[in-house]
This record gives structure tokens, C-alpha cells and sequence, in this order.
């Protein structure tokens, strides 16, 4: 199969790690139906893979997220790779007693950083959100666990246009003096660029502690991930085969795809530890099972067709 | 419609000229047969959005690009806005007779920077293409007119690899010297990545007379372009809604999308000219009339549903 030409870029970390989050974040915005077989299976094929953080499912209650209704099942299904974590999100107290009892050692809390979002999804106010994962968070913590902090909306959101990069920095200051081992800043509806990346990073002092999680609703999100890159982040969000996020037309994607990442971090030099014609492999098993293609464009060109892609044989001018 | 809010990076141009290819590019690979005042349509459409330079179609050989063979039918129904280059490919010197007959004020010719392309294309070698190009460029310059080059296959090939900076480097000051104004850089076969392309630019010493031509066969235009821009060039190619290039699949795309640029632009503070909203209009016509979805993102996003987009809905967690 092609692989990216390694071509090294002055200023840009040695090493980066893919936080795989398809089979929750990509899963869960879905229609299809996935069984938990497949599930489990797809998670083990990501480890073997080279993944090293698979953020496997989430305790959210099953009336708002159907898809993962099957969380507790999955993790009884997953067999553990040594050295793979498998955080879960989760939205609660609640959500944290499952994880408990289901032995899961690193979770993820989700907050927003602009107010009409806190109070749509969180039923919060922005300053309010913080008392639900006070809680979560000192008890995980007092448990053992790592728990890791998405922000959402951290570059505009539906409602309130362009979100402050002093909120963004505020509101993720609160989930590190909490104790979370690491931001994740979500551009959730896929409208920022990078000079908005740069300066979003720049306002919370630097890369320490953060990750960036990009939807592509724009097409946007791996030139944003090269401006974080070139800020110093070493934590990049991704979704195998682009899966996830805009249920609204076949070929539309939301998060950013792991394939496209990774040809990138390759061909920028960059190890990921990854196995691109492995992670090729599952996505497209996975889009035989969820009936669509997946918008990943490397999974596209490489993946998708017998032969392994004919898009060399269309050059003629 | 939605825009994107504008947070300037530094070190980059603050003014871009896209050079718009659908016409030509994007549509003698799109396998519908576009009616000529379809395509007139579509060139005014474009000059209304803002465009400064279209290059409208090409003077190959019907048999080889017959997506094209009312070339001059329709650069007669074009009508010319003042201050608006209206570009057409010439691969030959027949091909320049007819666009000196129908009054082209500017031609593009199509170079190789691999040895098998050129053959395989051109059916000359890397070394005897030139002998094709400099009756061209030299009977073109005596008539006034302005002559642009493409060097095709600058990051790779299907059959050679990784295509050696120095070689693209040697065919294209061999344009340059001809009397071509400007070398567009193309990634034929979609595969380069940033370092590569900061790299290619370097190795010309700079991006004077240089603009670029990414195709997204992998997903990598945008974060390449991005990478041109930090290496100073301000000419970027790119095609209406992302047309063209891959026939393969109903989703994939050749060309770097027109939307999916502006946005990153208007995004970094860059100036184009260019309406945004106009855009995404014109590529939802042509659409339409092409019977495909565009590959676009930001198409994709605002342009395809009757309410604007649905992409803003789909945020629970």
C-alpha cells in the first residue's frame, strides 16, 4: 500500500500520540446500529494497530446516547492490550459509579466553554458546570483514576459566534486545577482556523497539558492540526476513517479522520507508532459494517476499492 | 450564511489571488457532459463571486478531453468582465493556433517533473517535453500574450516515488527562463505533505513566480497550502466546489476546494476578494447540474440543504 514520504518540518514535535476516539465519539453519532461484537472487535483491532489510548465508550445514560447503551458489556468484551488505555467518558456521578465498578482506569469529563452550549447540553451555566464535575473528578482522582477534560465549542459555537480564547483559558484552568491530567480543546462544530489555534494555545501559555480535537466540518481540521503542531501539542483527537459526527449528508464527516492524520505526522516525520495500511484495513472493514463509506479521504484513495485505490490511473491532462 | 471569524497569523501574505480551475481542471474530469451555456453560466457565476483569474478550458485534442471540445463555442458565449484573466490550457502549438484565432490574452502549458509521467503524458521524456513548450511559449510571448506553467507530479508520481526536489527545481526554471510568468506546483497525485512542501519551495530559493495546486486525494491540500502561505507564496489554485480530479468514488475529490480555501483564508485575515456566500451559491447550482454532491466541506456544510446546513444541530454529548 502508498505511504507518505517522510519529509521532516524544522519546529515540530518528534512524536505524536493519536487519542483514538471513534469508537465512542464516532460510534455514538452513528445512526447505524453496531453490536457489541463488533465493537469489541474494532477496538482490538485498534490496538493492534499501534493504538495506545482508545477511549473505548461512555456512561452516559442510554436515553441520550443509544448507540453506547452497551458500554458495560464492551468493556467485559474488550480484551486489555498491556500498555493500551482505554478511558470512557462520563457525564456524572452516576456515570463514575459504573466506571468504578467496571474497573475503568481513566475517564473523561466533557465541559463547554461558552454558555448557550453549557445550558443545552449540561443543563448548566457556564460558571455552574464546574460544581457537576467537582465531584466526578475528586472521587475518580481519590480512586486512582486519570481523568482527562474535553472543553467544547472552544472556537465559536451555534449561537454566540467566536468564543473568547480568555473564556476557553478560563474554563480549562478550572478542569487542570481540578486535577485533570490533560485539556482536550474542541473545535465541536469545525469552524476555527489556525491563526485561531495559534492564538488559543498562545493564550493558555503553551502546549503543556493540551490536546486538540478537530471536526472537519469545514475541511479545516488538519491544517488546524498542523498549527497546533507547530505550537507544540503532542496529543491530537482523531476518529477512525473520519467516522462520527454530521449524520446529515452521506459523505460529511465530523471528526477529523485518523488515517488523514497519520499520512500527515508520516509524511511530516513524525512517529505515531501507527500502522497506516492496519488502521486502512479496519476502516474499512468498519464501513462495511455501518453501510457507508467513510469519509476519510486516505481510506478513500487506499481502501475502498479492490485493487486498493485507482486514483493513480487518472492523471492524463 | 456563516463565516469564519478572522484571528490573523503571523508571517503570512495578506493578500491571495485563487486561481480558479474548475472549468478547465474540474470539469474535464467530471464524467457528466456540462452543456456549453452551463459552463458560460458558471464562468460569469465565478467573475460575479470575485474572481480575478478562471481559466476557462482548454485547447486540447477532443479525443483526448472531450469534456472540452466546445472550447471555443464557449469562450465566444464568455462574456469578459474588464480586470478578469480568463486563462486556457495549451498543450501544443495547435492548440495555441486556436487560442491566438479566439483572442486568449493568457495560456497555461503542462510540463512533467517525472521522467514517466512525461512519457506517459506528454509521450516525450523529462528532457524533450521542452522541445514541445518553447515553440509555444516563444510564438505566444510574440503575440502578447502571458503564458503560466504547470509542473505536474512535484511530490510524487504513481510509478517513481518521491519526486526529487532538484529535478522539479531543474524543469522549472527551464520554464521560467522560457518567459513563463509563474510555475503552479502541482501534486498531481495528491500524496505530498507540509515538510515536502516548504522543502520544494526552498529549494526554489523562494516563492517568487511560485504558486501551488494541491489535489486532496488524501487529505492533505489544505495543510500543504497552509504551508505554502507560511513560505510566502500568494497565488493558490484551486476549483469550484472541489470538482473534478477523482471519478472514482461519488465522495472523493482531486482538486482542493475553492470554499474550503476561502474559508481557511478569511479565516487567517487573508484577503481574496472573494464572496464566500457566492461561492458556495455556485457550487450548489453547478451540483445540480453536474448530479453529484460536491466534495467540498463548507459546501457541504451551508450550501446543500434547503435550511443553510444541519451541521449545527448535532452537538449533544
Amino acid at each position: 500500500m502508498r505511504e507518505p514520504y517522510a519529509v521532516r518540518e524544522a519546529g515540530l514535535p518528534d512524536r505524536v500520540t493519536v487519542y483514538e476516539v471513534g469508537p465512542r465519539d464516532g460510534l455514538q453519532n452513528e445512526k447505524a446500529v453496531v453490536p457489541v461484537e463488533v465493537k469489541a472487535e474494532f477496538v482490538t483491532r485498534l490496538a493492534a494497530a499501534g493504538h495506545r489510548v482508545i477511549e473505548t465508550t461512555s456512561f452516559v445514560h442510554p436515553k441520550w446516547v443509544p448507540q453506547l447503551a452497551d458500554a458495560a458489556e464492551l468493556l467485559g468484551l474488550v480484551e486489555k492490550v498491556p500498555g493500551v488505555r482505554y478511558p470512557v467518558l462520563v457525564p456524572n456521578e452516576r456515570g463514575l459509579d459504573r466506571a468504578l465498578e467496571h474497573g475503568v482506569e481513566e475517564i473523561a469529563v466533557f465541559a463547554s466553554a461558552t454558555e448557550t452550549f453549557a445550558r443545552r447540553n449540561l443543563n448548566r451555566t457556564l460558571a455552574s458546570q464546574f460544581e457537576m464535575f467537582e465531584p466526578v473528578v475528586a472521587r475518580a482522582l481519590e480512586n486512582g483514576l486519570r481523568v482527562r477534560a474535553y472543553v467544547s465549542m472552544c472556537f465559536g459555537d451555534p449561537w454566540e459566534g467566536p468564543t473568547p480564547v480568555g473564556q476557553v483559558v478560563e474554563v480549562g484552568r478550572r478542569l487542570l486545577d481540578m486535577g485533570c491530567f490533560e485539556l482536550s480543546l474542541g473545535d465541536t462544530i469545525g469552524v476555527g482556523t489556525p491563526g485561531h489555534v495559534t492564538a488559543l494555545i498562545g493564550a493558555f501559555g503553551g502546549p503543556s497539558r493540551l490536546a486538540v480535537h478537530f471536526h472537519d466540518t469545514y475541511g479545516q481540521a488538519l491544517a488546524n492540526t498542523l498549527a497546533a503542531l507547530r505550537a507544540g501539542v503532542t496529543v491530537v483527537d482523531a476518529s477512525t476513517g473520519g467516522i462520527g459526527g454530521c449524520p446529515y449528508a452521506d459523505s460529511a464527516t465530523g471528526n477529523l479522520a485518523t488515517e488523514d492524520l497519520v499520512w500527515m505526522l508520516h509524511g511530516l516525520g513524525v512517529e505515531t507508532g501507527l500502522d497506516l495500511a492496519s488502521l486502512v484495513e479496519t476502516s474499512t472493514w468498519l464501513a462495511a459494517r455501518l453501510g457507508r463509506p467513510s469519509p476519510s479521504r486516505v481510506v478513500q484513495a487506499l481502501g475502498e476499492t479492490p485493487t486498493g485505490g485507482t486514483a493513480d490511473h487518472d492523471v492524463k491532462e
